[in-house]
């Protein structure tokens, strides 16, 4: 795929997560996908993202901003949600917060094999102390 | 620039920090540059710069991945380093953290216009609460 068919290819991945389709995770994850260094597999990144999604029950995925060259996507992923109760070790309970992800996937053909995501904590920390 | 170019350039920036090469910052980044949000200024990231110099003296800049796609530019990050004091409020004190930042730039011409980072303070936190 060239910068403009992944860049495609990467938004119909983020919209099948925000459908919460996990049944066709397959088509673009990796069976032996490595998030953060975790050897997740796409039954553990399935389980992770289905964690997410009971989390967070209004969990969507805005892209702000991306980055594409082949065989690499970078993303700037925006979150505007209401964790039920702890998320990264905050209590967030059901308050609103918003925060964005900054992350990089390396792709082997249609499929995501490694992904380095970082959150911003911090941004989330912040606006809890505020209330 | 073409990609090629850019990713050449952004190594060079890379190299004028890992210098402390300050003087030369107006190379590489603009007059109105804003960091995450923050209007800083050539003046203001400067200082910003200069502050985590001394905040982190054996601070050094480790290109770990590179995704360009004019005029942007995403990089991840890692460092390898033992901040003095608190850094980002955690009370590191001098022991070894290895972190990794995951960052978005804009550039405009051959300058930095905007920065979009997220360092992964969670990664932070879990290797002082192991010790």
């Amino acid at each position: 795929m060239d910068a403009t068919e992944l860049a495609a290819h990467y938004r119909a991945y983020i919209a099948c997560l925000n459908r919460r389709d996990l049944d066709a995770l397959g088509e673009f994850v990796a069976d032996d996908v490595i998030h953060n260094e975790r050897p997740l597999g796409l039954s553990g990144y399935g389980d992770m993202l289905a964690g997410n999604f009971r989390d967070i029950p209004d969990l969507a995925f805005a892209i702000e901003l991306l980055v594409c060259e082949p065989p690499h996507v970078a993303a700037r992923l925006r979150f505007d949600c209401r964790p039920a109760g702890a998320f990264l070790g905050l209590a967030v309970d059901g308050r609103r917060v918003v925060f964005t992800e900054n992350v990089i996937y390396a792709f082997a053909g249609r499929r995501i094999a490694r992904v380095w995501s970082v959150i911003d904590k911090a941004a989330i920390e912040a606006q809890l102390s505020r209330e």
